[in-house]
């Protein structure tokens, strides 16, 4: 095996822990980057670090930020009588770019998954029957992804909110079956929260 | 449009700048970073700042290293009477994972593409006769890729190496070993049957 340089190897070792980079790609991208202007590696590095040191949750949904709280939970043009319960960061994105959706949200950070060990204490549960608690909210539209673990999660919080004076809706399946909802398109999305029943 | 935090959308950019990385996956990309232990984009950043500020061109072949002259031009064990000419650092280390290969290289840096606006000036095709020059070197193998550039690519190398007294050689070009012939396309087919030799 040849021996690369230490630091791009690395490089290559660092870029290929990121998910679906394979060790190829990791190859590519890495050697992309040397062969480019130093100014764009030290750009990437640069939004690397300040992403990480400047996005937290939202003390309110969980949703990530820059702010003490997410520009969504204070806006005064949405309704907060409606609450949109999603596994990630990535679905409040997409259900957002459908822009047929104007209540908040509440992220989980993640769904149920027993065999993964994640249980609901792992998940931002409590926080959502805080909410709820606090009065205000009418509707909780749950919009796990629609897979096993999705499934479970949504039929946990449906359980856990049965105590509480809320409407529980899920959304529609006009979301194919198996997939990811991050990768549901717009107007998919759109359909399916138009068409969620009661659950 | 929904607004993610700007230091976010930053980190989606970068990525997206990186070749083959298109926005959905830039996104994805994001998010798993965000998400992960900030010692991850940390190591990512610090990986990606080293490698730019410690790698650098071979003084002789051109490949990166990250010495003055690299470990393979520097070895004692290779065969210096050898050059192989490639486009790219990624081409050197195809060849040497294929453990068959005990020369020296070449790095071109690239291959004309008169489109594209690279000439000749813009490869390391002087420092190659420069390399010949100083004697020593009995093959010169071009192993530029099998397309239109490399293939121009060779022909102009081996048209400026004429005035020298050197063996120029081109790699075979013919049926990959462990395929179907049935799946080769026509010109690799072409090139199998140009390139027969006897039996």
């Amino acid at each position: 095996m040849h021996h690369l340089p230490e630091s791009l190897n690395k490089l290559i070792n660092a870029l290929s822990r990121l998910p679906g980079i394979g060790g190829r790609t990791a190859q590519r991208l890495a050697f992309h980057i040397i062969k480019s202007p130093p100014e764009e590696a030290g750009e990437l590095a640069g939004a690397l670090t300040e992403a990480v040191e400047t996005i937290r949750p939202c003390s309110i949904c969980g949703n990530f930020t820059d702010r003490q709280v997410c520009r969504i939970c204070e806006s005064p043009r949405r309704d907060a009588s409606t609450v949109c319960v999603v596994e990630n960061p990535q679905d409040v994105l997409a259900i957002e770019q459908s822009g047929r959706y104007s209540g908040l949200y509440h992220v989980l950070m993640g769904a149920l998954s027993p065999l993964d060990g994640i249980g609901p204490g792992d998940l931002k549960i409590k926080e959502l029957t805080e909410r709820v608690k606090k009065g205000g909210v009418k509707e909780i539209i749950i919009a796990t992804d629609p897979n096993v673990e999705g499934e479970a999660t949504a039929e946990y919080i449906k359980e856990v909110l049965e105590n509480f004076k809320v409407k529980v809706t899920r959304l529609a399946y006009g979301i194919p079956i198996g997939g990811n909802l991050e990768y549901a398109d717009g107007p998919t999305l759109g359909r399916a929260l138009e068409g969620r029943r009661s659950f």
